[in-house]
């Protein structure tokens, strides 16, 4: 499974310091770790205001680009952003995202085509999240139907069944398992992802609840995810999931990141 | 999901030093303690040798009863210790476990089917384990017979995929999730069970991987397991994956327990 690095996010406070400060040291160091953790992608948003988004989004993917050579993922929905930081990066990104909303398949999409791009495609329609996989699947036929026309074949586009918050709804996790399978069967050559830390915002103790999705979904099919790279327990339960499902060979993966101390022995419990 | 409570078992040797020396209060600690860490059922093994383990299992039977109310499941390959702890009990115990095994289907199985006992029916024969899930299945047809054939119910059976580990073979989580999917097919009214932490002997870091073969199996349709219920992240993990599949109404389980103190926060990865 691929790991698209989080963290470079303007919505993040932090971030949003280092990109009004131009704090290019603080960006790359994130750039860094994240790919010395694994990630295989790095997720950029600058999370400005449109008028500035272009400016603040080719400065995050040039600083990126001087520190790491991890592929982008170019995250706005702003196409003009967009645009701008496609001809800034050296090596072909992903978008992220588009959604069954009309304008904004009719804005992006040329740009996916024209740059041979990949892009990660929503589950949703304007502000419209359906609660059940049947109307997610309607959505996602419409938009595959778009990646075609548009001559973008389905191994360059991720599609997102969405994580929404159980908090909100009890059935989200089962709607995007269910999702995500049907995505499996309808459309193999296409690829999955999903931002993981949706599905427990609001709720305690948010990382178990990642961990068990994450788990759930790796079984279900999910090929990537944007997640927190730095998060070492996150990325042991991801290991460790792949260990049980069958698909870490002489369990070498999984032993040799234990081995590198890229997670820890938990505590065992006293008796 | 039932938990069955792991830790009164003589093959570890702080609970034989305890046997050994009827030590009643260390015990009565450990029954006392896991039922309060939520399990529902207490397994007992006195892990004795074969003459002495009658008076052994009677002994810890007693004891335990004597703290808790939390019914027994009663662990062990000796027909004569179980008939000796079956007629101590005060509540209808578990009897672990049968097998495909004849000698054994044709000496436990009697007293299950005479005290209304659940029993706990290993899908392997004699000490062949088979390593895919067909030839468990056709174990597993081969004990319900007899089980149905002894007027025991299948309610009253538990069915045990049997979780090895993965560091002498790789196909374990699937061979595993496969049996335990088709057992589900196959006997609906019969429960399963598992002792989960074998899926992890001789790795390192095992807890993780605990968790995540806990996570998968609660999925594929495990209603028990054989566990250490003061694990407290295997707990959270627990809850977590039930809130995940949709089977934590209103979230208040996991909440409440984060809320109660059962788990803790784990901690954010620093920036």
């Amino acid at each position: 499974m691929e790991i698209i690095g989080e963290k470079i996010n303007g919505t993040r406070k932090r971030v949003a310091q280092a990109i009004a400060e131009r704090d290019a040291d603080f960006v790359r160091d994130l750039a860094r770790r994240q790919t010395e953790a694994g990630a295989a992608w790095l997720d950029v948003n600058a999370g400005t205001p449109p008028q500035q988004e272009p400016d603040d989004l080719v400065w995050l993917v040039e600083t990126v680009q001087a520190a790491v050579d991890t592929p982008l993922c170019i995250d706005s929905a702003n196409p003009q952003a967009l645009a701008a930081a496609i001809t800034a990066v050296d090596r072909t990104p992903m978008i992220n995202s588009i959604s069954g909303e009309p304008a904004r398949l009719e804005s992006i999409l040329p740009l996916v085509a024209e740059h041979g791009c990949s892009v990660i495609a929503l589950a949703m329609e304007r502000k419209t999240i359906p609660d059940n996989s049947e109307e997610r699947m309607a959505i996602v036929h419409k938009v595959m139907a778009a990646t075609r026309a548009a001559g973008v074949p389905d191994q360059r586009v991720r599609i997102d069944p969405l994580a929404m918050t159980i908090g909100s709804n009890v059935q989200s996790g089962p709607t995007f398992l269910a999702t995500l399978r049907a995505v499996r069967a309808a459309y193999p050559e296409a690829r999955t992802t999903a931002g993981l830390s949706n599905i427990s915002y609001g709720l305690p103790a948010r990382s178990f609840i990642n961990r068990a999705f994450l788990t759930l979904a790796l079984e279900a099919g999910l090929d990537s995810a944007i997640l927190d790279p730095l998060d070492r327990e996150l990325r042991a339960a991801l290991l460790a999931a792949q260990l049980v499902l069958g698909r870490d060979r002489h369990c070498l993966t999984y032993t040799r990141a234990y081995r590198a101390g890229l997670f820890d022995e938990p505590g065992t419990p006293a008796d």
